[in-house]
């Protein structure tokens, strides 16, 4: 069961002024930052609510670090906006198998490590009616 | 104050094959349905989750009505897929004038009448990174 929108992420060319961009206009404050070097990116997420699943929604900000990696090859063919779109389900295993059954295409074999130590997978937009979609498992302390 | 992701708006060619989609793949239900003829779209919500201010989080998956509605010109030139992201704010009149005081262009010059009798603004989506941007108060009756 996936039970909340987990996040939106969000794709720029330059991090640190779109973390200012959003604290600025909005006053969201970021809740963490890492480098996902096997996804080419480096990201900060922004905490925007709780939700009644007991997890939270949040913006991720997203800026690649290598010409090669799929945000950035993203970038360049769309420019800025909206990349993906994530939920959150207590078993991103379980989910990935069923949905995959059902003749979405699922791009891991096996779900990968997201931020804050999720573990994460996608759906193949083209499969999505255009939305690339993806799912998340938060890790246990994270919210 | 802006509280919670509030929706996160997607343009389709097809309303009901597109709510199948979301049904028969991820189990989410249609929690409203609509016409908006000033937008030009026909419109189902899906209820994602709860927020911890009071509201809720959804889906929009909007189809146009009319060849000339910003949603057909936007679906013509983008193919389905993430059309704007929602926050929800319990004063959308003020959140839209202290943001358009700090330089971003606010689409409308008094927020309208959007999805389930909320009041509702944009924000334009080059100001803001490439995302187009929506701000809602939701009637007071519903989520």
């Amino acid at each position: 069961m996936l039970t909340r929108i987990d996040h939106i992420g969000i794709a720029c060319f330059d991090l640190d002024r779109t973390v200012e961009f959003y604290r600025a206009t909005y006053g969201f404050e970021v809740f963490h930052t890492e480098v996902n070097e096997e996804q080419g990116v480096r990201e900060a997420m922004l905490r925007i609510n709780g939700t009644d699943d007991g997890g939270a929604s949040y913006l991720q900000l997203l800026e690649p670090i290598r010409e090669d990696s799929a945000v950035a090859k993203w970038l360049a063919k769309n420019g800025e906006g909206v990349h993906h779109i994530a939920f959150g389900t207590a078993d991103v295993d379980g989910e990935a198998e069923a949905i995959r059954e059902k003749g979405v295409r699922v791009l891991y074999e096996e779900p990968r490590i997201g931020s804050m130590g999720s573990r994460i997978t996608f759906l193949h937009p083209k499969d999505c009616h255009g939305v690339l979609t993806e799912l998340v498992t938060s890790a246990p302390s994270r919210h």
